[in-house]
């Protein structure tokens, strides 16, 4: 199966760029990184079942495919160029493989990203990409540089995936139900947006950034974890969309904002003196941006309820995530 | 499951290299090309009970795995320099995970290869690796230079593996019917060797190269489409082990031979007046090398058999590959 499919995927993925000097079709792409230029590289894999129901959209499956590791650019400072494609499939559907390419490639023109190489093979369907972005010698953003009294931030609202993710349950029972609130979260847990200028704008402000994909409490985990600090957190300030909070009471809404993953937005730390510049900055690129706590001494993650008070493990919002 | 099976990774694949800026732990890896190099990337899905059967040893999985993909840069004439891992697994198994590591880093530490990135998910057996490799630029070897006269070389020798495959399939059915030489092509198919040495040193001499993955016919004939020519070699000149012709009569050994996939030798093409150098530089890397036949006007391969007529679709040794 596999040359058919490899060639109508380089067709609709085929990207003019100048630093491609080889692509998909010989053993190995031939790349050029601009003088200057370091790479961001990462890989993430999706599997039918686990990270996606079975039956779901194609299309919607590699624009998400792609969408998950441009955010882990995004996460870094990165401007994407290029990607790898493991794409891994029970039998050679041409149907399924238009429509992932679809998806795909709807996402990959946007940032010009160029498919550079791929492989398909026959098993479970199963889907790696690996990306490669460029991002100046010594400028990554990573999760390692957070400071004491640095502003906590997050990029559009939170707990909206989590939320699709509930509606698409529900929906199995009531397949009438639908209206525009649930579409909107249903396309935030299907069509993520990786928020790549976001990304490259807060490469010269931030002390340390990732991307929300396994839930705010777990993510901003990772980032006190690796800068050895804590933070406080304020659940009152957690960017909420109106979908969200038309669709759902507040402590569910809260529970999906502290701990559903997949909103594949970015939580950022940034000193205090710099923070209506980055609101500015962000702003200007059409990227909503919330301040939602700050870096404190310590380890781990805190976070004040509504009354004032500090949420333990087992309070509404916070189950399961703890 | 996720974190500690990457921090045993991690803890065990690491390797020091200046350029690696930011290894295994963030949203992405950080990487430096150095000057004057461009970069060969591939990537390669492993799938269980379809690129290996249920039960293989972890150990030879993650060998092969890394191996499928380094032989990929060594058609590239391409060091090796990263590597990307996508581990789905079916549940979170710490003796399957250290075995599928000391494999992969047997392997990768033979290169001085450092795993940068990974990702675990759980999920049907698969296996993607993502490899990164320099190369000078405008000296990557391609499939598609070959030209008329030039001679049609191997490395080593060909049919082993899948005589490999047919041996663990007979055994099945008489276990203990095991001696050297089933061992040989057994380890032929689950621990190949990529030929990276030997593609370097090819990259001033090949016109074009590719590695022995699908069968010599189909890869000498990916070459042949790419270069626009056809080739023809003599069935008498294939280089075949001591082993595979102890075990199998002359028509299988050729069969195997001819059509027979995953022994990652690599198939290239020169032009006469650089073969004895090519044949020399070779031979002082220990890397056995054969010519077998040559590149001529047309299309597709052709293979002369041993009573000196060209062989036909239907004879012994092609069934199955035509």
């Amino acid at each position: 199966m596999e040359f058919d499919l490899i060639e109508l995927i380089r067709q609709r993925t085929v990207q003019a760029r100048d630093d491609v000097r080889l692509g998909i079709g010989d053993d190995a792409a031939v790349l050029a990184v601009p003088a200057g230029q370091e790479l961001a590289v990462a890989i993430d894999t999706l599997v039918e079942g686990v990270h996606f129901p079975r039956g779901t959209d194609p299309a919607d499956i590699g624009w998400k495919a792609l969408a998950v590791n441009l955010s882990d650019l995004a996460a870094m400072g990165a401007s994407p160029a290029w990607a790898l494609l493991g794409l891994t499939l029970p039998q050679a559907d041409r149907a399924f493989v238009e429509g992932f390419v679809d998806g795909f490639s709807r996402l990959a023109g946007a940032h010009r990203l160029a498919l550079v190489g791929g492989d398909t093979t026959r098993g479970p369907l199963t889907v790696s990409v690996a990306v490669h972005g460029f991002v100046p010698p010594g400028k990554a953003l990573t999760r390692a540089g957070a400071r004491v009294g640095d502003a906590v931030l997050v990029t559009g609202t939170l707990g909206d995936a989590a939320a699709g993710l509930n509606v698409l349950q529900q929906l199995r029972r009531d397949e009438d139900d639908r209206d525009k609130l649930r579409d909107y979260l249903v396309e935030r847990l299907t069509r993520p947006t990786p928020r790549l200028a976001a990304g490259v704008a807060l490469r010269e402000q931030a002390h340390a950034c990732i991307d929300v994909s396994d839930g705010l409490l777990a993510d901003l985990g990772h980032i006190c974890a690796a800068s050895g600090v804590g933070a406080e957190i304020d659940a009152a300030l957690l960017p909420r969309s109106s979908a969200l909070l038309g669709l759902y009471d507040d402590a569910t809404a809260l529970h999906f904002a502290l701990g559903g993953g997949d909103d594949y937005e970015l939580c950022f730390c940034v000193p205090p003196d710099r923070l209506s510049q980055v609101q500015a900055d962000l702003s200007r690129l059409g990227c909503g941006v919330t301040r939602i706590g700050r870096i404190v001494a310590g380890t781990g993650v805190r976070v004040r309820g509504h009354d004032g008070g500090w949420m333990e493990p087992g309070m509404p919002g916070w189950e399961h995530f703890a």
